[in-house]
């Protein structure tokens, strides 16, 4: 199968946060904005191999700030990294100053996607060819966020993960 | 401040997987899940300090099965652990057959919230006390998710978590 | 069949009222309040039978007090009794003091479900085995609600309830 | 306060069934229709009263047939009788065969709305005036409907309902 | 095919302004009024052609004043006139005063609509046959407003939209 | 004010087609298109004036070829031209075959937005400056569409719209 470059799974998805997604203080429910990135997600990860995707695991967010009622939000998502069947779809949330215009980064999210079929079994996708410097630093550390992933999911030990390990050792 | 059981902050809510809710397979959307789930930890975290509680981080969630339209989902959470001004709440997925009963444990995962004055603000909460065996696991390991979650959003160097390098040097 | 008791279908269900649930005076709508308890009620009357079930009618529900924004709401499911192919669902919905954790009942209603099969034809459903004081006193009233519901309908006269004409005679 | 006709406050409200809004068998779930029905309700309550009003209470509603996805419903409500600060409205819900234009009732129904000042204190409303046969039918109906909900709420005894009383005498 | 009366596909829907409808001056969002305007034309054309509807296209919409939350929105539809397999829905949308009463019209629009069979294929619907001094105005002017909206979609010259030239020369 | 260029208003809004968005033909209803395309229309006026916008109306828009459930919609946005304190915001939107990933454009429209102060009075926006070819003739064309749009929505008279005289006379 060719490799594919981020770009081409590049995906931006824009919204306004409505009273509906507020909380009592009127700032964005985490609840909300993780399903927005999990919609943008999928749509990057249909666009890295042409097949049905399924959610497969949420790695670590972090809601960094406030995010207010009315403010503009931008969700943008890329393939960083193919396993066999298996994509981890790096995205970045961008919260836009109404008044000023200002970008601010206000949280980044690793969440990975499997390819299926119509049956549900998993299918095979491209590899990801990484360019830029950005691009090629997300390929080699989605490695290690993947073994952090399995390890916080309890489904390895700390033995299996040696990447992990070199970089305990390491210190 | 006195220390509240896991009891105390448990929160249930049960739904039914409707159409909008599904991907082109017929199977609940992770993103929809996630914001079930986001709500019930919110819940269980106002429940553990009665104050208002924001979410702050989201640990590794996995998907590990399918859930058809029409199946019953049950999102049971709990406090694990409380840091100060944040609670880790641990939350536990099940599907329901829904001509056999048979009720499947379908995710686990943990949401961080923190509790917030007026102007958002952090502010302290109760601590935890756990009772059953389970209850203490959970307490226990809460520390490591703590600092895995940490660690995967890039906030931590591994040489500042103590508790995971002795994991890894013990092996 | 197998007789089943309340408590094998008891379902809970939690919500948040978020801004949309509200009307001009900030407290949750009534018809919003009506959908969740048709949503949990389905789901405690497949746990009853397990098979699919409609509803079939709504007996008598009062709004008793006002629920605010942000409030935390739990409605309260078990079968109350069933009559051959229809299950009497009976409910209470509590509100829960976001700082003081205080729980109050504000509601309670009995809607009646049918199972059907796949053609939409009733089919018969287990006996309820009321076990409790209460369980039995909502059993024993639940022929009473059915015959005040017929008379509501009316789909019954006055002299074709039995048990109502001796309510009424008694005095 | 000046009387006003049913006329006034008719309100007509139109919906498609949408996927969302359907069960397992493809029909219309009694919750979505519940929820359309109050908010219709609450238009013609407003339109007699021109005041905020709030639900009160849900008397007795029977879903006689199932409607499918795709179908035309059509909730036509109007005021059929004050009580100084409360007003039913009587509603009846027509479906619409998609092909033959043919029109169904398929449930009657009769809510109960309160209208109330910015505190939420009760406020008078104006009388109704009946004018056709079947506005002053519902009209006397009302009354009838009103004590059985009250008896079917538990909020009076047999004895308190001097109307149904005779009712079940007059058999 | 026999002609229908506009009065034959008139349609009314009724409509809170609810939270998640309003922008952040707390008016109704002109995309959430296009959405109840496709509703409930697809509703009048279905009535006029009972057959599958899609839309086609939106002619010129203004929204001539500001609606605010909890504001009764009522859209009126009809056909207006049939052009072989589509149709020109024509509606008015008016905002009530909620303690007047008073009925005050801030939009009008046209949407057309086409008949398709179970492939999608356009299918011939009845023709118009208006009756009102309104209905006839509303007749002849449809179609100046399809050359017009051809016209703007870019889909005709000028020189192709005959009536249209005419009312320039006339001037 | 300075002018800025249609770039800096770009705006991009991608959303899968769920269950409920679609007819029962299985596609995407106009209205809901209606709606995104408000949404990301108010987002990219808004990044051309950085104040409160409100949509002030709408020009023709086709739906040219139906949009399946499942499919992926983008919707892209910028500032064709300003009129003192209107903006013409230009639009096309693309769906992309699933498996083959080809981009087909399935529509074009124009939304008119006006900038607002608080009280809801229109406020001066900045010019626009068209750089590209094409951002030349959607500039251009804009006067044209501006005038057609008054014309159907009956706000002047042919005789005055100079423009479109000539446009028929040059014919």
């Amino acid at each position: 199968m060719q490799a594919k470059s981020p770009k081409e799974s590049f995906t931006t998805s824009t919204h306004i946060v409505l009273p509906n997604d507020t909380n009592v203080l009127g700032n964005l429910m985490g609840g909300r904005l993780l399903h927005w990135m999990d919609i943008t997600a999928a749509i990057a990860a249909n666009r890295h191999c042409r097949r049905v995707v399924v959610t497969a695991s949420v790695n670590h967010v972090s809601f960094n700030r406030p995010i207010a009622l009315g403010d503009t939000v931008t969700v943008e998502a890329r393939i960083s990294r193919a396993f066999t069947t298996s994509m981890e779809v790096y995205m970045e949330v961008f919260v836009e100053g109404k008044t000023t215009g200002e970008k601010e980064k206000c949280n980044d999210a690793a969440y990975v996607f499997v390819a299926v079929d119509q049956v549900g079994k998993p299918i095979e996708v491209p590899p990801v060819l990484p360019e830029t410097h950005k691009e090629k630093e997300l390929f080699d550390s989605a490695l290690r966020r993947k073994q952090l992933g399995l390890l916080l999911a309890g489904k390895i030990k700390p033995g299996e993960a040696p990447e992990l390990k070199e970089l305990f050792a390491g210190k």
